[in-house]
């Protein structure tokens, strides 16, 4: 069976909507704990405005905290290049730029046009192409809007365009608020992936109406082996009204576990992760395995 | 698009494992609203002991008090003769026998082994046989036990068989809790499908380690067009340590609609009726679409 590659957001995208601060010690602790789970990919902060994203304001604290496990990317959202540069200053391995591909979403996340957004990255290109930085491209609301509705995938195909032009090498198609469909999916990874089939194309689901590993075995089924997910199905994003959690992880690794998949990361480490993170943020999350257990979880008989 | 067939049981899967009884009146009102939403069928209750399942001991005053819709189907459960014989009384259309395809489940669930429930479904076929009744079977835990873990396929194979030489025009695969994968769902539909090509076979999923929508998916695509699903998510077997809910209703109209697949039942109707029933129930439902809204749910730019 194929290799499916795990890329871990709860610290940037679960955490960033968080009401309540989550410690910097506790931080580097739960991404200590995700590396030595192994996966593929942590996204562990995001060099914003700490005005703006309060939650993440100890970027760099926790950057420099953490222990790099090989194996493991460690990349950080930026939208500008100041945030860059300091994104560069801390060993960051890979950033991750957004623009979203609805104008309207675009403008109420980052002030600006999705075309300001795309002279904004030359910039950022500039000075990143002077690092050993690789830069990954995300499309925000690739499957709808939750202000403008349907998105056309003609325009999603024309900003992949133009991060590969400008020197990504990674796209990931992110689902922000939750409405794509798996038919949705399917057809729109499949063109992407016939248009540029060595891309390393990545989704990123969110469970808002319940079809996020619906989504994902559409996404498989198309020929995309990289996966999103928030441990414990913690995240949403603060400009999306109404959005409940991202696709959770341990709950992502024991279906793909279970049907044969080979995921790097370790799942019980996950789900003893998983307890972890409810402890530090003292409420439930959104995640299903860690309360019914794992399907090999069996009952004494006598019970 | 395929027409999918929605056979509707949180009157019976939901109501039987509440904790506070739920009102005859209630339960007509709320068996009149699915009514008027459409949907193709509907397990009104089951003729059970009322020792073993309180909440549903006024499955006669239910069934006599609703409204009867001309295109639903009114099914109930029933364990053994008795029961039956009550829901003829009652004008049940169609009858739900259940065995367990685990030995071990069967016996927790009503006291019997395999074989000694099918025994026992001889005599209630030949009560059967002189009413206008038809007769669905359905095998609990054809994906996974909670207590014997995996099934064998040739078992779920051999029990079809059986209920099909009973004299059973329809079959139910249920994953009593939650323990199918996408892959398995696909692989013993196709199989079931390959040998009984024309046999109305119907998929019953629990949500419990979030794999509901997935597991429908897998099902289409195996080519199984008839679902169980729970209004609001609600639902689990007592029997069935840890298991949550049931595949919600109106989430999966919500996705089906949005695929382009024909469903006969009003979504807006159903999320109405859903928010009826946590009315009803005075607590949360897992439901997420009535949490999120439709994915065509904009939001105001100025918001």
């Amino acid at each position: 069976m194929q290799k499916i590659t795990l890329q871990e957001v709860v610290t940037r995208d679960g955490f960033q909507i968080e009401e309540q601060f989550v410690t910097t010690e506790k931080k580097i602790e739960l991404i200590n704990r995700l590396s030595e789970a192994a996966v593929d990919k942590i996204e562990v902060t995001s060099f914003v405005s700490p005005k703006a994203v309060p939650n993440l304001s100890d970027a760099k604290e926790v950057m420099n905290g953490i222990n790099r496990t090989p194996g493991v990317t460690y990349s950080a959202l930026v939208l500008n290049l100041r945030g860059t540069e300091r994104a560069a200053e801390c060993g960051v391995e890979e950033v991750n730029l957004v623009v979203s591909v609805s104008n309207t979403h675009n403008k109420k996340n980052v002030r600006r046009t999705t075309e300001q957004s795309f002279e904004n990255f030359q910039e950022m290109m500039d000075y990143l192409s002077s690092t050993k930085m690789s830069v990954n491209g995300t499309l925000a609301t690739s499957f709808g809007c939750p202000y403008e509705g349907d998105v056309s995938e003609d325009k999603v195909l024309r900003l992949v365009d133009q991060y590969l032009e400008l020197g990504a090498t990674g796209i990931t198609l992110a689902d922000t608020t939750g409405m794509a469909t798996p038919k949705q999916v399917f057809e729109l990874s499949e063109k992407v992936l016939k248009r540029w089939a060595y891309l390393p194309l990545a989704l990123h689901f969110h469970n808002t109406r319940g079809m996020g590993l619906a989504n994902v075995m559409e996404g498989i089924r198309a020929g995309v082996t990289r996966y999103d997910a928030s441990l414990g199905g913690l995240g949403g994003c603060p400009f999306a009204p109404g959005a409940t959690g991202n696709v959770c992880t341990e709950d992502l690794v024991h279906m793909l576990t279970f049907m044969g998949y080979e995921v790097g990361a370790n799942l019980d480490q996950l789900i003893d992760s998983a307890k972890y993170l409810q402890d530090v943020l003292g409420h439930e999350v959104p995640g299903q395995v860690i309360k019914a257990g794992k399907i090999t979880d069996l009952h004494p008989i006598s019970e």
